[in-house]
């Protein structure tokens, strides 16, 4: 698409963004259910246009241009069709994010201020090959009455292509329901100008691997909420237990070796006197072990681990805030003090004590829902659930109250918390 | 600062941000009341530095390089610095933001998540000539466990670097305070390495104007908190209550005409009766009316005001979400309906109804202490408390937990809020 026109575009996204913020719930659960229905009946279009892609992808894995994992993510079943529709039910059950009241406080007598959630905007979201993040996406940013560019895969266009179809033929469909909410555009050109346009676009949401997050990153000035590297650690303490240690590591790497929560490096304190039946476990379970320092930087995502002696709890905490991403770190250890210090020290956006690394994940710790996992040091950080998606304004409400008034020294606040 | 230079002290104020992050809220608040009594017993210092930079400054306003107004603000007086003083006292007895309980949830049997707030890490403070700001953000930083880099205007370096140095004293002689924690940088080169040290430094906040913020906004992938522009918009409705809407704007515009909280257009309903009354209270109070569509976009911070006839509500809301900084907005009107409507679609940090737009800032709503007013639609919004200096993290405590339990189906999470 040429610039104009994408500029013409996220113009109309950004009208239609003021339209759904105003949006009533009601209106928004219909749409997503219009939504769901209409994915249900019109499973078999998609499962055919999902065929196109795959046809075209096959050649690709066999000439080794298109990795193994890439080609099964872009492939859609039955299971993950009904999840893709389940998640989106999911949503619409999910209570609305917007118009929340954060803070009700009496200025003065007569003057109300009310902070009251609000959506951001408008999401430009960026996303490789895994068509069932479209449907995820839409029905995240509708409930919390966001507009949304998307950018998918071109692997997946075809599948893509379907699946907006059928989710914007439910939105048309849908009473009150305003155009343009939802945006679809193709191309690496689109790309780029997605990244440029800091106008129209409020947050940019990668979905996919570190080369693509860290290229938009660097990028762009809008924004990102997201995650490039999981390079997630464990520290096994002086008097770790044995068998929590095994299983928690065994767990935090095998269970899915290519997520970003799995674990790339453990550190053993050198005093842990079972150090031999550890390894001895590790190696048995199949997982690969490592020990140079050019691996502490390295996000494996496979069965291999670096592992590292160091001789304090502070040498463990150091290395970590020195070479983790910042996603999710855990410490195996039976003394409580140790924990408290390593889970207030470490500077990582989840910090846990004898449980497994993979539960970094927003259904995990309940939010019905996941954005993604965010690294970042402002707005969200760990697993983002809807409230992610929102910001608040402040409504201040009186009766022809001026400031002259306070500074004179004629009137004075008396702040005083409603809600 | 050559840029490895710059780095290397990027990299400790990293390291004492990680001091800082678990320093108990004893020694912080000791370390601002050490501040402000070393301050308060070397004041005559500062004044005489500050008279350095002032000599300094003169013949720059006789030639016109430099305005009345930023000498005024470079001007320190008894009243400034007894505000200075007392304002690190206000924030020494706010309350800790830090280690605050979010969310407690368990997710299973014995399986606790709490969501902890903590500091962001290392803050990058652009100011200009306004030497109260260094210690009112020092503060701000200490109290909020994090470290700051703080680069002022040229114009008040002997101010700055004698406060710096008084600050730098009282934290030399807090027991148990971390070095590091503030450092201070002069020069034009040291903005630029400040910008691009996306590395280390976690947040930028300009404090200054338009050109200054715009200037930073433009050149950085770190996250920027602040506000360029601040153009305000008032709505006369159809039912205003002709003595408000007088009151309101002569308030808005005149009380601190170069406040960016200032209004800077006000739209007129056709349908309202008092017109002439209006515009004439507003000409009797000095204001100069203009109504071309080129001040739309102005932010005049004078006793200068835009206005424009509008046939409906929602034209009013059109034009503001079209023309708006994003600052703050006000409705006059007895319609209460209206109001509703305006507060929501009105896409501002601050929507107001019936009151002056001077009240957006954080004393007035009770925050204690302001940090600087954000237009962003991420992370924090409208006037900034100390709330926006930090972020959070998920701390999840078991007892060997491992994911496979629950993805096998042997395990279910139950989900139950504790706090």
């Amino acid at each position: 698409m040429e610039e104009d026109k994408f500029i013409e575009l996220a113009r109309k996204a950004k009208a239609a963004s003021k339209k759904i913020a105003t949006l009533p719930v009601g209106v928004k659960n219909t749409a997503l259910l219009n939504i769901a229905k209409n994915l249900k009946d019109n499973k078999e279009k998609i499962f055919e246009a999902n065929k196109k892609d795959l046809e075209a992808a096959f050649p690709l894995v066999e000439s080794g241009k298109l990795s193994q994992s890439t080609f099964n993510r872009l492939k859609l079943d039955e299971n993950k069709m009904r999840d893709m529709i389940q998640g989106i039910i999911d949503i619409s059950n999910l209570e609305d994010p917007i118009g929340k009241v954060l803070l009700k406080r009496q200025l003065d007598e007569g003057l109300i201020l009310t902070k009251v959630s609000c959506p951001i905007g408008v999401l430009g979201i960026i996303f490789e090959a895994r068509p069932d993040v479209i449907s995820q996406i839409s029905a995240l940013a509708i409930k919390s009455s966001n507009a949304v560019i998307l950018k998918g895969g071109k692997e997946s266009v075809n599948t893509n292509t379907e699946i907006m179809n059928i989710i914007q033929e439910a939105l048309d469909n849908t009473r009150d329901f305003p155009k343009y909410v939802l945006t679809q555009v193709f191309t690496r050109d689109d790309v780029a100008n997605m990244l440029s346009q800091d106008k129209f676009i409020d947050l940019i949401i990668p979905r996919g691997g570190n080369s693509l997050v860290k290229f938009i990153k660097e990028n762009t000035k809008i924004p990102v909420l997201g995650h490039a590297d999981g390079i997630c650690h464990i520290f096994v303490d002086e008097s770790a237990d044995l068998e929590k240690a095994k299983k928690v590591i065994i767990d935090a790497k095998t269970q899915y070796p290519s997520a970003c929560n799995s674990v790339e490096t453990i550190l053993l304190h050198r005093d842990f006197k079972y150090e031999t039946e550890l390894l001895k476990a590790l190696e048995d379970a199949d997982i690969e072990l490592i020990a140079t320092p050019e691996s502490w930087h390295k996000e494996y995502s496979d069965k291999i681990l670096s592992y590292k002696f160091v001789s304090s709890l502070e040498e463990a905490i150091e290395h970590i805030n020195t070479y983790s991403s910042g996603h999710t770190e855990s410490i195996i250890t039976e003394n409580e003090k140790n924990a408290k210090i390593f889970m207030n020290a470490v500077d990582s956006a989840g910090v846990y004590h004898n449980v497994s690394t993979r539960f970094a994940d927003g259904f995990r710790y309940g939010f019905g829902a996941e954005v993604g996992i965010s690294t970042n040091k402002t707005h969200a950080r760990g697993p983002v659930g809807l409230e992610g998606l929102t910001i608040y304004k402040y409504n201040l409400e009186g009766n022809g109250d001026i400031v002259k008034d306070y500074v004179d020294g004629v009137k004075k606040f008396h702040h005083k918390d409603l809600v």
